[in-house]
C-alpha cells in the first residue's frame, strides 16, 4: 500500500480510521508515517517509531505478492524468525475453498508468521494480522484493505489494548453539530464567545458545502464525564442556534428531513430540472423513505415541463424556464402528478454554459409548498456545476426542514435535531 | 492541521496532492509523516526528515492562531531568527481590505518570516508560504487549506524545483484505464500475462464499485517516452478488453456514455424506482447533457408507476413492482412521456427491508431500450443500499455503453474509449 500512497494515487483512509479509533480509546497518536514497500526504508521507519512510541500500528504489505514484505521486515528488525503456522494455513485453504477461488504458490507465504507472535484472524481475506509484544512495545500488523482491517481492529486489537491497560486514562470524545441555513461567519459570530472561552469541551468550526459543522470535543477521565460535558455544551449551542442545528455526527440533512416528514406525517413529491435527480437520490438514500417520498419528475427539457408538469407555454415564454413563476407551476404540477402533501421544485442554470446577464450561471429558483406555508426564492450559487446543484438540493432541504420545524412548534412539539 | 489528522477527524488529502505532484516531477517520495501542533514533536520530526531527504514539504500551522507554530519551530531547528517582512504585511492588510474582513492583532504574527527565506505569495488567504535553502536542503512551508496550497505549489514551488535541478531524471507517468462490464478476476485473467511480464510500464489492477481500473505506469527519462510506452500498452490492453475499456483517467462512465449518445445522435429518458434519481443525477452531472438527456420519472410508489408511466395494474399484481415485466413497461412509459429515442428503467429492492425469498434485497430489474436492440435483465447486487443503487446505475450505463458501441461498429465507426 505504501507505494500507492507515496505516488499520491490513493488517499490514506487507514491512518484516519486507526487514529480515530485510538482517540476513542484515549490513546494519544503523535505520529503517522507512510513508507514504501522497500525493506531498508521500512526497517528504518519501524526503528524510529519504536524509539518514540509504545504502540506501533502498521498496515499493508501482508498480501501474497513479492511486494508484500512487512512481516519479514518486522521480523528482521526484532531479530526473530519466520515460522510456518499450520492453523493459519488451514484458514487460508479454507478461505479459498469457501470462495471458490484458485490458490497460487505465493499464498503459502502467507502462512508464515513471526516467531512468538499472536495471529489475528482475517474473516474477509487471506492475509492474517500479527501482534507481537517485544521489548515493552506492541507491534500490530494489519492487512491494508479497510474491510479486512476494520473488523480485525474492532474484534481483536481493541479488546487486547483495553485488557492490557493501553487504553488511556484520558478519553477524547467529540460530537459534530450539523447546522443548515446559516453561513460560516454568521454561525461563528453567534457562538464566538463560547468558542473563545470554553477550554473543555473545545468548539471548532468547519464549513462544508451548504452546511456548517461545529465539533465539540471533550477530554476527560471517562466517557460518561465526556458525554456530560458535551451534552451541556450542546444545550448552550442549541439556545443560540435553535432549529438550524439539524443533526449530530453522521446525520445527513436528507435523513433529518426524512425523520421530520415522518414525524409530521406528510408525503413529498419533487420536480427537478438542473439538479437532474440529485434531490430525489439524496431523499431516497435514506432507508424507509418510501414511507413519505412518492416520487419526482426530472423535467430537463421545456417540453417535459409543459407536458408532464403542466407549466404553461406562456409562463415559459414570458418568464423563462428559470424563474419563480416556472418553479411555482412546477411544484404544483409535481404535487398534482403524485398526489402529495408537499412539493419541491428546483430550476436553475448549473452551467458552465446557458447563463445570461440577467440569469448568470448559478441562478437557481426553488419553490417549497406545504399545506401551511409556501416559499419560493431566487438563489445565486457559485460554480462549478456540481456545487451549484449540491447547494440547490441543500437549500431546498433546509427550507423544508425549517418549515416543518415551525409546524411541529405550532403543534406544541419542540423541534429537535436528529441523532446519529 | 496535524492535530485534526492525528485525531482522525479529517483525511490527509494534502499528502496525496503533494506526492502526486512530486511523482510527476520525477522526484521520489520516500516518506510522509504527520505530527501534531506540538513544538517538540514537530522539531523532532523535521530533524529526522532532514537526515533522510533533500526536500521537505511541510503543510499547515501558518495561520494566525496560537496553535500555528510551524514557522517558529522550523526557525528554531535551523537556528535562524524570525524577522518582520513589510511586503508580506502589505499583502495581508490588502487581503483584509479586499475581502472586507476584520483583522485581528494575531494577523500581525503572519507577517514574520524566517530570516533569509523566500516568501511565497498566497493569493487565496493571509498566510504566506516560506521557502528556505539550508545546509543543501530545501524546506518549503505551505498553508494547510488545499485551495491555498495547490496554486502556491503550481505557480511558485514547482517552477523553483525545476529551475534548481530538483526535478528527477526519471519521470513517473501513469494512465488509468477504466473498464465496465467485467468483474475484477475476469478482467485480470484476460491480461494476467501482460501484468506478469511487463516491467515498464507496469500494470496494476484496482477494483471499484461496478468498475475495474488498470493503472499503467511508466518510469522513463522523459515524459514523451513515458507516454509512448503507455500508449503502446494501452493498445495491447484494448486488443484484449475491447469496448469494455470505456475511458481514461478521470473519465466517468456517465461522461463516456454521454459522449457516445451525442456521437450516435440519440436522446434518452429514464424511469427510476429504487435508484430514486441517482441515474438522472449522474447523467446530468456532465456539462451539456441537455443535448441528449430529456428527463426522467422517479416512480417511487406503485401509484406513480401506473399513472405516470402507464404500467398496468395487472402487471403489478401478477409480477410485482420488481419484475422484468414492470421494468419493460416502465421503459416504454418513460420513452412515451418524454418522446425519447432511448429509455432506461430500473426497479429493485434496495433494502434494508422489503426483500422476500423470491426477491431478496439486492434484486434489481433493468431494461434498456434502443431503436436497434433491447435488453432486460434481473441482477443481484450485494447490500448495503447505497451499493445496490450505485451498481444498478453502473449496470444500466454499462449496457447502454456497449449497445451504442455496437451501433457505432455497425456504422463502420470503430468505438473508442473517452479521453480525460
Amino acid at each position: 500500500m505504501g507505494t500507492e500512497l507515496l505516488l499520491g494515487q490513493i488517499v490514506n483512509t487507514n491512518a484516519q480510521y486507526l487514529s480515530r479509533q485510538m482517540a476513542s480509546l484515549g490513546v494519544n497518536v503523535y505520529f503517522q508515517t507512510v513508507v514504501g514497500d522497500n525493506a531498508a526504508r521500512m526497517a528504518f521507519v519501524i526503528r524510529q517509531a519504536a524509539e518514540r512510541s509504545d504502540i506501533l500500528l502498521i498496515t499493508g504489505g501482508l498480501g501474497p505478492t513479492m511486494d508484500d514484505i512487512t512481516k519479514e521486515v518486522l521480523a528482521g528488525v526484532l531479530g526473530r524468525d519466520m515460522v510456518f503456522d499450520e492453523s493459519v494455513w488451514q484458514e487460508i485453504t479454507g478461505y479459498f475453498t469457501r470462495t471458490g477461488r484458485a490458490m497460487t504458490a505465493n499464498n503459502r507465504r502467507q502462512a508464515f508468521v513471526i516467531e512468538g507472535s499472536s495471529v489475528l484472524h482475517n474473516r474477509y481475506g487471506t492475509a492474517p494480522g500479527i501482534l507481537v509484544e517485544h521489548d515493552r512495545r506492541v507491534y500490530v500488523l494489519f492487512p491494508g484493505p479497510p474491510r479486512e482491517l476494520h473488523p480485525m481492529f474492532e474484534d481483536q486489537v481493541r479488546p487486547y489494548l483495553v485488557d492490557h491497560g493501553y487504553a488511556g486514562r484520558e478519553v477524547i470524545h467529540s460530537r459534530l453539530l450539523r447546522i443548515c441555513g446559516l453561513g460560516e461567519s454568521t454561525a461563528e459570530d453567534m457562538v464566538k464567545d463560547l468558542m473563545a472561552t470554553s477550554q473543555n469541551p473545545t468548539i471548532a468550526p468547519y464549513a462544508s458545502l451548504g452546511e456548517v459543522h461545529l465539533r465539540v470535543t471533550a477530554k476527560t477521565q471517562d466517557i460518561r464525564e465526556a458525554r456530560a460535558l458535551i451534552d451541556g455544551m450542546t444545550m448552550r449551542l442549541r439556545e443560540r442556534l435553535g432549529d438550524n442545528i439539524f443533526g449530530f455526527d453522521e446525520t445527513t440533512l436528507e435523513r433529518a428531513v426524512g425523520a421530520r416528514l415522518r414525524e409530521v406525517g406528510v408525503t413529498l413529491a419533487l420536480a427537478e430540472s438542473c439538479t437532474g435527480g440529485l434531490l430525489g437520490q439524496r431523499i431516497t438514500s435514506v432507508p424507509g423513505s418510501s414511507d413519505y417520498f412518492l416520487g419526482g419528475i426530472v423535467s430537463y427539457s421545456n417540453e417535459a415541463k409543459k407536458s408532464l408538469l403542466g407549466v404553461s407555454a406562456t409562463t415559459l415564454a414570458e418568464h423563462g424556464a428559470v424563474s419563480l413563476e416556472t418553479a411555482r407551476e412546477m411544484v404544483d404540477g409535481a404535487m398534482k402528478a403524485f398526489g402529495s402533501d408537499i412539493g419541491i421544485a428546483i430550476t436553475g442554470v448549473a452551467g458552465p454554459s446557458g447563463g445570461s446577464p440577467q440569469k448568470p450561471v448559478g441562478t437557481v429558483c426553488i419553490a417549497v409548498k406545504t399545506p401551511w406555508e409556501e416559499e419560493a426564492g431566487v438563489h445565486q450559487f457559485r460554480p462549478p456545476r456540481a456545487d451549484i446543484n449540491w447547494r440547490s438540493s441543500q437549500q431546498a432541504l433546509t427550507s423544508l426542514w425549517l418549515l416543518l420545524g415551525k409546524v411541529l412548534a405550532a403543534r406544541g412539539e419542540p423541534p429537535e435535531p436528529v441523532g446519529p
